[in-house]
């Protein structure tokens, strides 16, 4: 068997937690590249993995011809001409969420996709969380009924990550709570619900309680610590609504907010069912029958979704088959999060055109 | 000390829990007619207050020259023709909320208070709530800082009233859960945020849980019981976004849902202070200062906001002060609910012009 | 960068949960002597750290001109000879609460430091505690408007440490429950208060439970175990009343006594609000706004304060920073401590002469 | 047999609750007068127990022979001359609490009662409790061994009485919290420690948080309404300590203080065991024995202190039995009570001259 020979672009959090030990625990694949442009991180990698060859220009891992596939785990702002190169360097690509900063790049992302036809898929992790897709399983089957709406919350009290940094620098992240975490949220409603077409954005995001980036109050700081000289540009709450093809769509999102109750869900609302996911954690299933109201907690074996996602991604390159996270699908969320910050700038509803968003 | 003679119009439970008894208890107050259509719902309130004439045509207390004050406790579809009547009559009138079943007919009552001079108020009880009261106070002290964003759950999982009946027949009350709870959940917002003009509403309702009248599964009903061969046609859930010259407002609201839990409540988001307010409880205050993150939980003397309402009556009756209530306060949540159910209608956002809204 | 040599003199409990741990931490510190009267003690310290000399006799780190600092954490009645020594042999010192056993030992410490030049902090570590700084940004910012008393108690059942040992010997300690405990409790009201001179001083102090030495009951001894032939001539209860420039104090402590509470508590009164801190842990803020009383938690980033408390040392040793800690700030307890004792002797309030208190 | 003729003279609260009931409950007594200045209270008190006369000049009742004993239950600003007036026209009287305003005014008193030889009780209600008679027993009877310190805690968050009425204006009451509650508190202490004569007493007393009637913010007010265009120059808090030939005792004490805590206990510090009381509930005895710490929750049968207190008066006048509650023991309160009055307005502590206090 030939190992497909992976390059991770990128070697901060989320490639160490996630992409690389996916890679490794994957019998199929193999490190061949570890590339940071802050190449100690890079060299960290490759100790401590003790395989691989550390680099700080990826266009090294696109010029070698054995590398078949590769990961991109850099800031945002680097998604886009990262993948576009590599997909023109033949390579196929498994890029982190979100697709890109901007509606703009992921279009562009798309177009050399279909130019190069190499693979395209997107970080959505939660397409391949168990919880998620026997959600999934159980709209698609009729259970809920009709599904009229969705409400999501990503509420936080304080949880504004790395103060001042590439979090929460606009030109660099290409937002905030919306990007970061509502990608995650909507993305998972979109996928439940069969990806359909959105009709109307209208939503307003607000910068607020990190924009005097020292009088920022918190308890502790992912991604931190903080860069008090640093940049504070991006939303840290944002409220939206969606009309669909499918069911409505609401969300309330709050990096930080002067409310101190986390409330991170999912209610997914049918009118023969209702299901509300706790994010990354079970769900309970709502309904009434037979004259009784019934509040069901379902169990099931669950998997390491960032290995199936590797794994899936690794597998697909070689089958062609069109994962739920490939560009195609993922546009859409990409389109939606940038409707909600054109409108907020407009203080207006965006309604897209139909006909349009079919093609 | 001549005492202010009232006819109360309508018997049922709003009337015997709220308003009789209020009047009763006021020294300044003489109830002289309990009308009712159903005379025998009449006849009961006198025999048991042990006062006052029962009457089914509320005609006959408008004729009566001795009769200044009449409250409005009747279904929706009869608020706006009562209290236009009541007013050309010469009295002075509480009318029960909502003010009416739409915008039209609201702006219709509005215009004869207008012509009459008449007192014409709105029974947004909660304005004269303490708990309410003091979050205002807080609000308009800059407590919060500068308030952003409101969101408002009103979310049950089976809170259908009076199922076929008056309640769930839109020609009766103009609507479902927006406009018998949302009104009251909206009108404190409006009120604490200094009641706003709105720029854009968007919302959605839907009615699904009663429509199949047989098939609704509750544990107990309010202004129940049901009527299986009765009419529902209104909305057992809505969701919908507000723009205002002052904070964003989202809302979702559920007289029944297919999710078990029920969350009542109201966030105020500012960017110094936040308050989360259990509706019809109390409320706790967020805020951070000197490094710390606070959470408090007040404690206030709390008054019977029906008692207080009637009071504010009688006694801007003779003072001429304008309450809070004043129609041509509460026409502003007239508008925007209107507005929901439209936006709901077209599937798109409804702008207001602003100047036509200031006039 | 050259790293401050350190000796820590005397090698017990506080040495080795605090100062020497603190020191390792900080990068710029290196443990150059561990030494205590007791060698093997201060062996198994170098032992036990990997680093540093054990010695027998301070004034070999004293001659050691590659010491800078020192830290002394020897019983009380050391703390005024050695820190001496230590300023006059150039040495940067760090000495463990209180200052000295009496007033006038501790105004000599003073006086060399003021001669030296060096710095003389005392270990008033509560001053680097993240609760109480909290505390003092809420005072200083006016939040509790006028505070006018400070009622403190530090009263235990049964905590009388080292029974008949150091602790409850006068000639080495000072003193009892007062010195020990009422140190900690009056320097962090002095503190939050902004170090008010005293105007009057009355108490009264109590040796009574431990007395009879083998007669003292108890479920468990820290700094034990008892030696029943040794000596118990220190106050196990003490009471006070202080007036000050800002609030009068009052005080009521127990190592032991027959009420089987603990409370362990400063109580901060405010004419707009008030905190109540249990020592060691968090602290409530009550407050009355808009008509409602407010009971605040507050939550906020701890950090170990013996860490801050080091750091603090070796950094102002470098900048010449005069710490909250300083012998000047700190002397101003040792004075109303040594009242308390003074006065109890008298039966008498002593009035402090206000001219010579601001020299 | 002859029954005693009693007037009560002020017919408010204490009256109607205490005194009244009692009299009536003894065979050996009949009301004759109830006088009120506001003569429609004595009428009320007439028409409501079936019996007596009502007057509104208490010099009436004196003026009648039949007349043996008189309470006196006005505010405290008229006990003395009406104690006076009383003792002088032959009647034997029971004072309510405190004795006087000043000390000045109960040396008064006392004066005449030695002149007289008429009986004047003060109505220390507890030294008829049931608890406390317990209490003093168990310190009688060495139970606490050597008796040396008593702390006690009167401290509420909010409960001024009657805002702006006689309770909060000193020209009426004589003082605030110390005077209206503190004296029952020491003279609790007081009585179970043998009346021990006062050496030192030192305090101070604060009028903060009623001082701006409109902002003292509260939720329920004993003795209320406010009168919000009344007087308020009393003490709300106050602390002291005081040393007298037994134990010494420190006091705080709030009617209000921002701490949301009710701490209203007395704690009797023994060498051999303690005792912590409840006030107007239970207490707990704690001691060593045998190695063991103990607790003990005493129970004994309570009767009602306001008869005993009235069936003591009235039996003492035909025995000649000299209570614990004769003024010659309860002007010991009144001279502390003064003595930290005077001490705050100084400043400074008051020594009081043994011999003098002995004679």
């Amino acid at each position: 068997m030939v190992k497909t020979k992976v390059a991770v672009i990128g070697c901060g959090t989320i490639a160490n937690s996630a992409h690389i030990p996916a890679y490794l625990a994957n019998a199929e694949a193999e490190m061949k590249y570890f590339c940071d442009i802050r190449v100690e991180r890079a060299q960290q990698a490759a100790e401590k993995y003790g395989c691989g060859e550390a680099i700080a220009d990826y266009r090294m891992a696109l010029a070698d011809p054995e590398v078949e596939a590769v990961s991109i785990c850099t800031p945002n702002h680097m998604h886009a001409s990262i993948a576009i190169d590599a997909m023109r360097a033949g390579k196929h690509v498994l890029c982190e969420k979100p697709a890109a900063r901007t509606y703009a790049e992921a279009l562009e992302m798309q177009k050399v996709q279909h130019e190069t036809g190499k693979v395209l898929n997107i970080g959505v992790v939660n397409r391949f969380n168990t919880a998620v897709n026997v959600i999934k399983n159980m709209i698609d089957g009729g259970e809920l009924g009709e599904l009229y709406h969705v409400y999501v919350s990503f509420r936080a009290h304080r949880s504004i990550p790395g103060l001042g940094g590439d979090f929460t620098t606009k030109a660099v992240a290409g937002g905030g709570a919306l990007i970061d975490w509502g990608v995650h949220f909507l993305d998972i409603v979109m996928y439940c619900t069969g990806d359909p077409q959105p009709r109307t954005v209208t939503g307003q995001a607000y910068c607020k309680l990190g924009k005097e980036l020292e009088q920022y109050t918190y308890m502790n700081m992912w991604a931190g610590p903080p860069k008090l000289n640093g940049t504070y540009d991006v939303d840290d709450f944002v409220t939206g609504m969606i009309r669909t093809e499918g069911p409505t769509i609401t969300l309330n999102g709050a990096w930080a907010q002067n409310i101190g109750v986390e409330e991170m869900y999912i209610g997914f609302l049918g009118d023969q069912a209702g299901i509300r996911l706790q994010y990354g954690k079970d769900f309970k299933l709502y309904s009434a029958k037979h004259g009784a109201l019934l509040e069901a907690t379902p169990a099931f074996q669950s998997t390491d979704h960032f290995q199936n996602e590797i794994d899936s991604f690794l597998k697909c390159i070689k089958t062609g088959e069109k994962l739920p996270s490939h560009i195609d699908t993922v546009i859409l969320s990409s389109k939606i999060i940038q409707g909600i910050y054109d409108s907020s700038e407009r203080g207006a509803e965006i309604a897209f055109d139909q006909e349009e968003a079919r093609q």
